[in-house]
């Protein structure tokens, strides 16, 4: 269902009701941004397209952009649960697992919802995408002790990050935005000097110290790769992960005597990631006795 | 309230009745074992001590062999938490955990020890002190699929096994027992190329894929060791464990500066023990953006 | 002064005499193995075109056989130094260093030659490129010591080889023959947690203890490899080899405290090289105070 | 033919005649200053008397303290080569190799003692122990270039180490000098997760481009150690070093199938002593595709 991107070199040629009508969905309930782009056309390059929907909301009146950061959903609120928000919305929330909270949590947003909205008159706005739900929550205390005008300029900062999202989504052309990441593994046998394949791999973001959630599950091919990155196309969300590699059952199957338990069996690897559009590579070199890991490139 | 151990010349010495006195409950309600290993003093080291005791069991009729694995207590049973078993076995019984069990893990266990029970006519007896919970379990579920002979050899083994550790225990003397292990790490800034003290470490044992038990916890040394083995003087118990080194602690402590979250945090190193008397030392080796572990000597 | 190669798809279609002209020098002396595969056009892939060469030497009569063997100049031999051999063979020769060799390597290939020519009736043939010069002199001394039908075999599978590397360099086209292998390497600095950038990489063939020869240098790239492959578009020689970095200078460039001298400086990565068709990737994982490599890939 | 060291308790009590018998020669040509030292007894420790020798020389007359410098043999000088300078500065020069110099080497240390001693009035004093042959040589270059009083202060602090090192073997007793290193090595087979056994590994010094002094050679035993440091109890001298291991004949031996030539065959790790009284620790951890190294504590 995901609509086929269209061409720059298509909108830098449209009537003007087109490109409004292609990209007014960028920024959240306001089409004017397009609108107000749609005069400076032709762009070239998606970068420069991005920069011209960016400087329309700078450029615009202060009412204009408060109206625009209000008129943003919160994270997993009543809105929200309603179905009461713009599509891309609500899947940006359902991928972040915001709508399969418990009530609980769900009690937790709401309250962080309301102080925020008390304190600083608009809704807490981030670029869920980029976020595990332990960083959305660790950014919504940090921001709740922020001052007014720079959570307006941070508010804003984020709308522009949801909005190059979306806008790599929608247009395909040269210079493109920089709004992917990579996480990416591979298996190295060191007793045999060869690529390790055949290995079940899972990555998990760890949530808390009782609660992960998998997110990825793949078997290294011939060349010790996973035929595609674990996550890909898309920002790695800020977060911890645990990469476990099923390394005893590798190791039985090429007829190593082990112990049982084996010394390794289940391995994980522990991380952290900082840099959503970052490429994380993270492989395991191994033998039945030992391992280790890298950021590698 | 460990009464200090007895010396081996001091048993070789003493009167009969103070020798059986002595180590009567070397095997549980059997001082019948002592009183027949008496006679053939002196041993000069604990190893003839012990293997004299096993030959008093072995020359037994069956009759009193089968009265010896009877007259063990059952695992997490009804004697246990009633209190009428010997004062060895509550203290070996707890410190496997079996003291804390859940309703639904006693439960299981009484339906074990039935089944058990009922297909070979004695308790199930196992060295609890070299398993850890998951293998004491996984060694009951795969017995009780074993023939009646084979079972009552390895019941006997295990009693052998329970012996030497009790043994061990009360005695001191040359030719000491091989009943205890050792589970010791350390840990290598490779940046500064010297050991890294300060890093705290927590050794946990992995029950299940949600049930994890903390075992210990210390802080290297300058020498980037812990002042003692995180497990020593006793068997480590067979099962699965993880090292957890709070490595991204240490690494903003020393200066350097580290993404948040950094990519390597609390670092944890899972590995397996099948040998409960043999020494694991398991180092990590690292940098703020790689370790490594190895079965170490 | 390379021609450029030709099309598998000319080669197919032009006048027979054109085609033999084309690879009448892929065996050394003897244009009749091409006029023979020029019958069984097409070929489609450049394999089936090595195969129908080869396929027309084995259907060969004996005489013919003895005759194009028989033709193949000596290693280093009168013949090779007075300029009397193919133009192939010189460069094949002069590859290995053959050209540049002491009065006393001279002499004694003279002699192994002699002994050689002597015991078999046939000189001594090798793919020289896919040897070092140290691997040369080992199998000469051990084909020395064959028995005359196995050498003549050897000799075959030899001149095969050797026509297999003059082929690919002459046809281009789908079905490429493998006649050439890879060295690689690229260098990650696990305290930045980045590839090594700049580090002034040596490659060294090790004749003997006392020997080694320069094969290729370079400086790493922002992605800690070298631009090209160390050895690329060729086979590996069969050999010893040391890769060596400038670690020391990295680190003092990138503001590290070192020692004088320190730690590690130079950093030798000694490996052999056994199957020159390969692919050998030697990465070097290293801080100021640890290093390590790993058949890679 | 070492003398078996004095107890420092019997120094403290000797007349005053046997003391300086004893400790005379501690400072070349000076029995005045363990006269000077006699009557500052008792010590109790090495170090205090060690500090108290030190002090008599930096207050003695400035005429003494040049007498003392001046007294010093030449490196590699005519009274050396002739015989004619104290034994332990026979014994310290031929540990260096300087007995051993060729022709050109002792051409130029005669040119460089020359201008030294045209620069500055002294001999050139270094303490030879801590120094490799390639660091007494950069050393003797860089304090040419020294400015005299500088020079004077760094002489004398030179002829301190020198009578540290031969106080050291003089003498017995508790606050020991730090006037030795270590340089140890083990292996670890991650192959089979325990100590690699049987290996062979020789030390070499690293003299120049083209230059190394085998320095010591041993097999690792049962805990993968060589059964003592392969240097010690005596500085490591500041150098260059190469550890070589025999990890091909090892994983042969163990049944492993490698290819020929292996991956691994002698391996070396090439590494830097910037501290003669450290402890360099140099292990080698080993897959026949694999290895690394550390330093290690």
């Amino acid at each position: 269902m995901v609509p086929s991107p269209i061409a720059l070199t298509d909108l830098d040629a449209m009537p003007e009701a087109d490109f409004v009508a292609a990209l007014g969905a960028v920024y959240e309930h306001a089409p004017w941004v397009a609108a107000g782009a749609a005069a400076l056309r032709p762009f070239g390059t998606v970068e420069a397209l991005a920069d011209a929907m960016r400087a329309v909301i700078e450029a615009a009146s202060d009412e204009a952009r408060l109206a625009l950061l209000v008129g943003h959903p919160e994270l997993a609120g009543r809105a929200a649960r309603a179905g009461r928000i713009a599509q891309a919305s609500v899947e940006e929330q359902a991928a972040a697992g915001l709508d399969r909270l418990s009530e609980a949590e769900y009690a937790r947003f709401e309250a962080m919802n309301a102080a925020y909205r008390e304190r600083f008159g608009i809704p807490f706005i981030i670029c869920v995408k980029r976020h595990g739900r332990a960083s959305l929550l660790r950014r919504f205390e940090a921001r709740l002790a922020s001052d007014p005008e720079a959570e307006r300029r941070t508010a804003l900062t984020e709308v522009f990050r949801i909005g190059a999202i979306r806008l790599s989504g929608l247009v395909e052309g040269a210079g493109r935005l920089r709004t992917t990441g990579r996480l990416s593994t591979h298996v190295l046998d060191t007793v045999r000097g060869r690529p390790a394949a055949g290995i079940g791999v899972a990555l998990h973001e760890i949530v808390s110290d009782t609660e992960s959630v998998l997110v990825a599950r793949a078997v290294t091919n011939a060349d010790g790769r996973t035929d595609a990155p674990l996550i890909g196309g898309r920002p790695v969300p800020i977060g911890t992960y645990e990469l476990r590699f099923a390394l005893g059952a590798y190791h039985r199957a090429a007829g190593h005597d082990l112990p049982d338990p084996p010394f390794l069996d289940i391995v994980p690897l522990r991380f952290g990631v900082s840099d959503p559009e970052g490429h994380y590579h993270v492989p395991l070199v191994a033998t039945p006795w030992s391992f280790q890991t890298y950021r590698g490139s």
